[in-house]
């Protein structure tokens, strides 16, 4: 997606532990408008999964399935809850992700009310590094038993092991911007799109 | 907003503690078409407030500020990061807030780099109970001696504190669905709108 190329080459930051900082337009303050161009190109790439309801993970992923949703016909959308606390939640389907940026392990929590068997699942974030948020969104699609139609992320860094280890699931990995390389100097290099 | 409280009859749940649980179209689940009449109501009431912002805090603000910014031309939205973490990040502003539901404390943060003396802030969360989350925001706009030029909740019980102490700070506080009273058998009953 160029426009969001443009603007990660634009506005994007690279920090210490090679981390794309984009937090002035998609994930700390939020360019709505942009926003919806993602959103647009979600439902371009995805709109002949047969997706029922869309998954994503708090908080970032957030405004991309509000925007993307629309495009969609309003598929109703879930986030799912992340938290340190341990505790069990009753009625929730549950798995374990650790953050990329923080080194954190986090329980990551979807009510069963809201996940069953009948769903047909596309799965939106906003960065896929190692693949840990998305891995823990399709293992609780697993045990919901719904059926993941389809993942996407808005950012990917190639080099990286996440669309590999998606991949490998078994699953259709779509992403808007393809980060081949990036240096602290702050020069990115995108793979070419797909189709 | 007469949609809206005929969705919280329907759909609302009420939890011991004197919790009303929606998360099945408002912060769990998210119907997301409703999520846009909820912004265009935003906007009707606050058209003329001159706001260049909008601030709401993660992560069931998001989707709501999301939403509304398109009927405000695609005002960029900010939201503010909770945190359970005492350490002071630097390069940012910060409150406290404890949490009605959790009974937790939370440091409420925002980067220096999205808010300052030139923004006019519109805030926006999804409930407004003792008032906690609201105060974080506005406290935060006071360090960066940005202007809040109101302030709105998706649903609001008039009769805890919150709508009172945001008007005694002296902000204009407008609710889609003010909850006049609930009981545990599932009776709520709403207050007139204002206009």
């Amino acid at each position: 997606m160029k426009l969001l190329e443009d603007r990660i080459r634009k506005d994007g930051k690279i920090l210490p532990g090679d981390v794309l900082k984009i937090d002035n337009f998609l994930n700390h303050q939020v360019d709505t408008k942009l926003m919806e161009e993602i959103g647009e190109e979600f439902y371009r790439l995805f709109k002949d999964s047969g997706a029922t309801k869309i998954l994503t993970i708090e908080s970032s992923g957030i405004a991309i399935a509000q925007a993307t949703s629309k495009y969609f016909g309003y598929l109703p959308f879930v986030f799912a809850k992340k938290t340190v606390a341990a505790n069990m939640a009753k009625n929730a389907y549950e798995a374990k992700e650790t953050s990329y940026t923080r080194n954190i392990e986090y329980t990551v929590q979807v009510s069963r009310e809201y996940l069953n068997e009948n769903d047909k699942v596309l799965i939106l974030d906003d960065f896929l590094a190692n693949g840990e948020a998305m891995n823990s969104l399709i293992q609780i699609c697993r045990q919901a038993n719904a059926e993941v139609v389809g993942c996407g992320s808005v950012v990917c860094k190639t080099y990286q092991p996440g669309e590999k280890r998606i991949k490998d699931l078994g699953y259709e990995v779509k992403v808007l911007a393809r980060i081949k390389s990036m240096s602290e100097d702050g020069q990115i290099e995108f793979e070419e799109q797909e189709e």
